[in-house]
């Protein structure tokens, strides 16, 4: 292997700069040449490369988003796009690719390996829903920006005693409500792993009341609805107000924790760990606090469990 | 005058604290006795109140809300309420009273005034629309929250190369809007105080995108119109996908600033000189750098204008 | 069991709130009475005990510091200190006791058990150097402290194309170093648990300057010794000057971060859970993502590794 | 005037990006060329010009330290540097010079001036201690860094219930120490341009201690001495210990405010204004909320004041 080519693709996640700087960096330790692939597939497919030399991720390793870009491609679905891929990758005389992203991403990652391209995939999301790895680059900061928002909203809660229901991302895993709701105290968590119980919903916020609470907040993963509609419910039922809160694309962005920094660091530099070894059709992984290689087709057999001895303990711990 | 007593009312903004710390202090340099109001108005009118020495207030100039409690009261809108919370006051040797809070609650204050009770208003808002002030205890902190959150839409706005509508709060004001508008280089900012033109803003919006942005942020103050309405406008027009993010209550809450600290600690201190002054019926403003009194009628006559040429150069600076 | 006690000692560290409502609200749900010792062994020797409701713990999880306070006890270190606590502990009906803190105050919480007291142990330090678990509460904060302030000066640093060097906490475990390190990019990190080569160094700090990096960073763990006089050496073997700043006591402070208030929830209630299991002379510790107990025997016979892997990936990215 | 150039001189501040992005910005927009000069009058000698299109200084708005970079130039001090420089500019068809720094580039700039050459200074410094100007670019970042880590402080101080010493940046004025330190709640500020009572700092510590304060925090800016030399003083007169934290370089760097970034917009656009307006030999300031031109020969002669109001205002409310 002499010439490595990276991605990333789909949503972004703090933190994939940093793998894009690993990959980079332990490429050009192992003496090989790195090319960076602009807006993932959709770049792949066009042969949008630029050769990547050490100071090209230089000052990146603490930024949000992606300086490679990410975009999503319908060409690159298509057994044509994924052909025209592996020749624009040949053409340019490149070995191996590694792929930063999701799910969906490494279904495109796993196209290429059918026809016989070395690619690995690296886990950045900041939804942790990826099966085979107990974290994903941008959880951590993820779940940091949460808090930081809701810290924020429960001092005007306190202020004026008043419930606040606040969505979160997460359209089919609850971990970023589980983790941000068991971090806040939440009152209650409504996660897509779990049916909701509107009238214990309501039971607790009366009992916090009873007690004393200045306020309650109810985290709701925008998986199991809006938070507009949970908030209305929640009025029917029992009969005062809550405001709402969408904390939206904030949740996307900014600076990377140092978790997510040291995991991302840690995967980037995995991946290239995997394709001089010989090995493909793999993905990073992170389990137990170590960072292995798992293979596309036992991840992708996998279901995703969030972790939920959160959800019970957050039940205890927000009585 | 020997007893004076101290209530937020309103929507709660940082720096209330920093303001309740500063009267408490103030009044107790001058040998007064200090008395906090719990809940505002309602809390007058109900006699709920609680001496406060120096160590009640300590330790909370960096906190966000109110010690205090904020509340609507709807009962002090009658002259009953209004006759019952002189009384009160009274009944409790309270000789003079600091309302901190927004336009609305100062005319709070001088239903009080006229029956001839002391007091005076400190403006505390986050959205800067009390006439007759340069600045309100919480405006600062409030854009700095709104720009650290489109920091961070900023990131995954680049990665997608998008365009994002951002809300934020300021119903009858654009100040917010403006200032961070021109904080965050954002394309167009549309405010209460001056009409829109779509063709203008997918304009500006084009020759962006031409001359090569990566992204671009589009500012609008609730007072405008929702913004996912907007958003949907736009992209009627313009024939592109934009993101909505409403920011809501995270813009009520957090840490003060530094200038808000600063301002609120002033301003808290000059409303007890005030008083001791034997002034009344005065709000405390900063114009021009300066701590002043300002009597409740000359500020109820003016009309809140934000700066506009702030709107003016943000146009011009994100060309 | 039917009355438990929780205390704080040693250096305080973000979390430990956390912890201590953890506790409370779980010893509640078990039906248990729970008592706050105030300043670790010193209020158990003098009896400083109070009991604590659901509510006493309620909106700090989200609070720096301890609520409890933390004190050195000379007196604690005697054997009549040691009777002197039992006796206070047995006199209020307590019958377990939950220390959270250090190496250090696990000892004093060993000299209880021998005593015939059970006691258990919550690690709480941002050094993150208590054998026996992977990681501490507070550690997380304190790494993601130092990468907010190197962040800052790495804008300097890069605007004057200058060499900083950074000392961060860790008399005798580099952990902080290299995590942080990592984390920003550092050229060199130098920690207790490995020696340093002054002449690498600089031919690192040379090799990044010869490839047009605009700054350096070089992270000292205390236990090395003083930035200053790492900076020193550094001038008299390159001929250039760095700067030099010391973070000290900010490293200690802070909003806890989304993993620090989850693991100090999950270890708060896991050492309540040990009590009631009859277990006593365990602390709590994360394995491998696990929170399991860990026999104090075992602990203390095991020596604190820092993850030498990140040393050496760090050394490869940060060329 | 067709062609502009402009340069950022002396130790960095944040919101100086923002600056520069005004100047090219408001240039482009009369029509103008901008050219960016690199590391301040070192460049300008050397004639390390670039020019700078609308593109060029986007994204930077949000962004610590100066694109342009900064440094020391000893060559610019003598007459041949100063010809040079003025040669250089006219060799690539420059009329005008915009010198973002502090004093001693504002004197830099009026060589220029005397030479004939137009120039006019915008205050970037992160001191706010350059005569006429009630604001300079930074100082408002600078003073939020300062709080944001002393509330760090704060938690741990209180767990431990101790006194701390903070040294601040001021090497001449107290600006950052007297803001940072009403802002705190600081029981005493130590400033360079009044003499401090060793006697009356411990009164007040003993005081606060006797009325029960959890914590004390005392400022001390470098110009007064050292931080550590402070807390010797204190603990010989008091007998007891004091933490010490130097902050250091980071209060340089960092996001800036929007206070800043609104500042520096406003005052970089007014230095364009001001040379298409045929002045020169000026620098922006900030006076009273306004943006004007001020004659460097008046600001030369004034002597920068910090505000003492808050010195008086600090020692009142912090009793």
């Amino acid at each position: 292997m002499e010439r490595i080519a990276v991605l990333t693709s789909g949503g972004d996640a703090p933190g994939m700069n940093a793998a894009v700087r690993a990959v980079v960096r332990k490429g050009h330790h192992y003496g090989l040449d790195v090319v960076g692939v602009y807006r993932g597939y959709t770049g792949l497919i066009q042969g949008d490369f630029k050769t990547m030399d050490l100071g090209s991720v230089g000052d990146i390793i603490h930024r949000g988003g992606t300086i490679l870009y990410s975009a999503r491609s319908e060409a690159f679905k298509t057994p044509e796009g994924q052909n025209k891929a592996v020749e624009k990758l040949k053409e340019h005389g490149i070995d191996g690719l590694v792929v930063i992203g999701g799910d969906g991403s490494f279904r495109g990652a796993q196209a290429l390996t059918a026809r016989g391209f070395p690619a690995v995939g690296v886990p950045g999301t900041i939804d942790n829903d990826i099966p085979g790895t107990d974290f994903t680059i941008g959880f951590d900061t993820a779940i940091n920006t949460v808090i930081e928002c809701i810290d924020r909203i429960r001092d005007t809660a306190t202020s004026h005693e008043r419930t606040y229901v606040v969505e979160v991302m997460g359209r089919d895993a609850g971990d970023i409500a589980l983790w941000a709701g068991l971090a806040e105290g939440a009152e209650s968590i409504l996660i897509p792993e779990a049916p909701y119980d509107l009238d214990e919903i309501v039971k607790r916020l009366e009992r916090g009341s009873q007690r004393g609470k200045k306020h309650s907040i109810i985290i709701v993963a925008e998986g199991v609805g809006s938070g507009v509609e949970i908030g209305r419910q929640i009025k029917d039922k029992a009969g005062f107000e809550t405001r709402v809160t969408v904390l939206g694309h904030i949740q996307r962005g900014g600076t990377p924790t140092a978790f997510d920094r040291v995991l991302a660091s840690r995967m980037g530099s995995k991946a290239v760990d995997l394709l001089l070894q010989g090995e493909s059709d793999q993905m990073v992984a992170s389990r137990k606090n170590e960072i292995i290689g798992v293979r596309f087709d036992e991840a992708f057999t996998m279901k995703h469990q969030p972790d939920m001895s959160i959800y019970d303990l957050a039940s205890i711990l927000a009585i």
